[in-house]
């Protein structure tokens, strides 16, 4: 495989963007029945010319930083919907002053020691995915963005223990091109894979593809290893253990904000050998959700258990019919269970239907190209999730739609859902919400729609984030969502670890 | 059920221990053939008296506090070998002033806050179970056990959500009993199940019954309210997030050092209806440990997957050709796998061979009795777990072994070990040890063999504890295990939460 450029403002590789011509073809094919759109591109920006940062390298470390405007634009954001209008309309006001490329652990720890001598804020960075704020300062000072792409060592593949270990910048189809030779795989494959790294995974408890089972980074953890400005800190390469809380847990979803982690020992498996899936139609949607709910707590473990609803199954599963649809799939030795699944959907009226053609995990991946075209054509896209239980979720659902139509300004927006992921005590649902922009407003109208929509999960008993983690965009309601001492408690953990409060500042704490 | 009375010394209901002739049959029949004892029996211990405690029961809470020697006495320790052996030898240095049982939250709350200002140590106590001196305070003031075990409501059983709603003082069967008309159950069986609470399980992560999948009470944990000297902490009431660092982390094992865990929510499930069962001899007990991981490996997931090693297979399931047996098992959806699973077995020389006679469950549940019995006989007789990777095992297995041996004053120890769980990374192997005692100075020979077997255990990979927890015994290796600045990070929550450190001194931090 050549170099292949990233786009410094959008999503992935720049040659798989949508050119104008194409824009044009998606508004006229797919937007005008649903939007009112006028069909008029946003162009893609110039390259960015910036001001001069405000820090001076170390000598010792020169060869690991870049103070170029092309390398500091492509590190000011994450990938939100927010990310992607600003870049395009050139908006980058506090882009970090350098960014840092470390080479090794030793690099960090002279970063990190140089960092806090200089007082600069470091805001640590993996793939840069993030769609929650999480790798854009927003504090006064300088900032260096600590991209750890260059630790992208696999040490060992260990079959015996099914175990690999990895550097923290190294993105997914590397590490999966690591694994095959040996016929492993880590089966962890979030919706930015191919660009996104074990690190950020970590850093964000990323939630993989799979709807049940071992689907969270979390459950492929083994151990981890941490530099924090204080020091090391590494945990117990064992499979389990009882000794104190979780070894773990606390950098886990620590997103930055605690310690740098750079290098993991993750669970592999092998490739599971057998499949099997359905697409099921469903009367009405409380069927559907009656039978996803009796069937994630009958003990089956569905890898696939896609509920979309009527306005999800129309415009991503072509269904005509105003149906929900429940897109079904087991793997590996479950398998064999599919047709006792098929048999609870069939009890609350779910009938099998033929499968919609093409891939819904080869357009999974390529969504977020899409979702930039949509964005030059004027148009606000994003998608928020939550995960609520049973009970209280056709009221979080019917209260989000009401929340994001009423926000948005022109009136109408589409609005679909989906799951993510299923528990036996709730489902994880993920909207996509549609609607037309104005040219230059387009992030105060997100922003609106996003607050309506956040107050509108937090008043139905729905998580801020179920895997798209905190970052700056979700603290408020991150805030309110646990105690203050437990918030005590990782504001003393961020103090022992990083008295000089200079890790991604503004995140959880 | 009538009320029936617990031994204060020993384990369970008093009137289920072995008397006097029981405990010379045993001796007759199970002991003489291996291990040299002479067959007197220590009598049980009459009835403590104490000196009067040093504390005096705040007026506002006098109906919660007990100071009577026989409740202080039942209370001092927990049941480990060394405090049983203590309690039959009437050595009861250190017990506690009072006993307070809280009938409720409030009540809680002002004894925390009456105790902080009476300079009194508190350690919170569920069953009263713990095998590592987590219950049994060692340092010098006043002190009082907090025996929850009057939280005993059970506030509501949701099978919408499968969730049950429970107070930390419920036992293992008034749990199960109260699910069972709701046909469901929660699964966690730990061997301490009749005289252990859901409030332990919590403080101490507690390993259930299952060798694989869901059997840590971690996993059952949907939601906790935890009561600290500085307020309350509850977490959010979803079936998943990935808000932050997971928000019940920091209280699961936390060992009562960091707060009064009172009520929690945790997920059930319907009983499951299939099961089916195997067990395998081997020819050798590499080649057993070959077939167990790749079992483990493959997917599958066996409820059951007890490899017993040829020494536990002979004392424990009646083997006489000294080979290793394993015992299989599958329940739910799941027992399908049996013939997938022979099969992988049977390609290690695995034969299937007639399930021995009588209920492993039904005698697992009564072993403790039976330890009783021999602590009676002068034996020292005591439990070790761990895990550690495939890879450490072998060489493992073989330094506990010999560490215990040579650790055993009399020079000969019989010492069993079978698997309780299995990781695809490793398993986590429980040893029995047993060795002649000698009258008086049975607690300084365990010691020495507990501290060789340890040091073996940390020096082959192995975690100082899979689900024993930490307490008071385990504390150097615990230290060791852990990076500094992990635990610099629990001595901050705990000086958060905690800061009169008046919270099971000498525990975690």
């Amino acid at each position: 495989m050549g170099y292949r450029e990233r786009s410094w403002w959008g999503w992935g590789h720049a040659d798989e963007a949508l050119d104008d011509a194409a824009c044009r073809r998606l508004a006229e094919r797919a937007l005008r029945p649903w939007l009112p759109i006028d069909g008029s591109v946003i162009p893609p920006p110039p390259d960015p010319l910036l001001p001069a940062p405000r820090l001076t390298p170390p000598p010792a470390l020169a060869e690991t930083f870049l103070g170029d405007s092309m390398s500091r634009a492509s590190h000011a954001y994450g990938k939100a919907f927010r990310d992607v209008v600003r870049a395009l309309h050139g908006d980058l006001p506090n882009p970090p002053d350098l960014v840092c490329r470390p080479r090794s652990e030793p690099d960090v720890v002279a970063a990190l020691d140089w960092a806090e001598a200089a007082g600069a804020a470091v805001v640590p960075y993996g793939g840069g995915s993030s769609v929650v704020g999480g790798v854009e300062y927003r504090g006064e000072g300088p900032w260096v963005c600590l991209d750890l792409s260059r630790l992208s060592r696999i040490a060992e593949v260990d079959d015996v223990n099914r175990v690999v270990r990895v550097q923290a910048g190294v993105f997914g189809p590397a590490l999966e091109a690591a694994l095959e030779p040996h016929g492993l795989t880590l089966r962890h494959f979030p919706q930015s894979f191919e660009f996104s790294t074990v690190g950020g995974w970590l850093a964000t408890r990323s939630g993989g593809h799979f709807a049940t089972g071992p689907t969270r980074i979390d459950n492929f953890v083994e151990a981890l290893r941490v530099v924090t400005p204080r020091g090391p800190v590494e945990s117990p390469r064992v499979p389990a253990s009882g000794a104190g809380p979780d070894a773990n847990a606390l950098f886990l979803g620590s997103e930055g904000a605690l310690g740098v982690i750079v290098e993991a020992w993750l669970r592999v498996q092998r490739k599971p050998a057998a499949r099997a899936k359905a697409t099921i139609a469903f009367p009405g949607y409380s069927q559907s959700l009656a039978a996803t709910r009796e069937l994630v707590q009958s003990g089956l473990r569905p890898t696939n258990c896609r509920l979309l609803d009527p306005m999800e199954a129309m415009l991503n599963a072509g269904a005509t019919d105003g149906r929900a649809r429940l897109m079904l799939g087991f793997e590996g030795p479950d398998a064999v269970h599919l047709p006792a699944a098929l048999e609870i959907v069939r009890a609350h009226g779910g009938v099998e239907i033929p499968r919609p053609p093409g891939s819904f995990r080869e357009a999974f991946f390529r969504l977020p190209y899409t979702r930039d075209a949509l964005v030059r054509l004027g148009l606000v896209v994003e998608t928020v999730e939550t995960a609520c239980r049973w009970s209280r979720f056709e009221a979080l659902h019917a209260a989000v739609l009401a929340a994001a139509q009423s926000a948005a300004p022109a009136g109408v927006a589409v609005v679909t859902c989906r799951f993510t992921h299923v528990y036996p005590d709730g489902p994880a649902p993920y909207f996509t919400i549609v609607t037309p922009g104005r040219r230059g407003a387009e992030v105060p109208i997100w922003d609106g729609i996003k607050a309506a929509v956040s107050d509108a999960i937090a008043a139905n008993g729905g998580t801020i984030t179920h895997h798209h983690a905190v970052g700056r965009d979700h603290r408020p309601w991150y805030d309110e969502e646990h105690s203050p001492l437990l918030r005590a408690t990782l504001r003393a953990a961020k103090r022992t670890l990083d008295p000089g409060g200079i890790l991604n500042p503004g995140v959880l704490v």
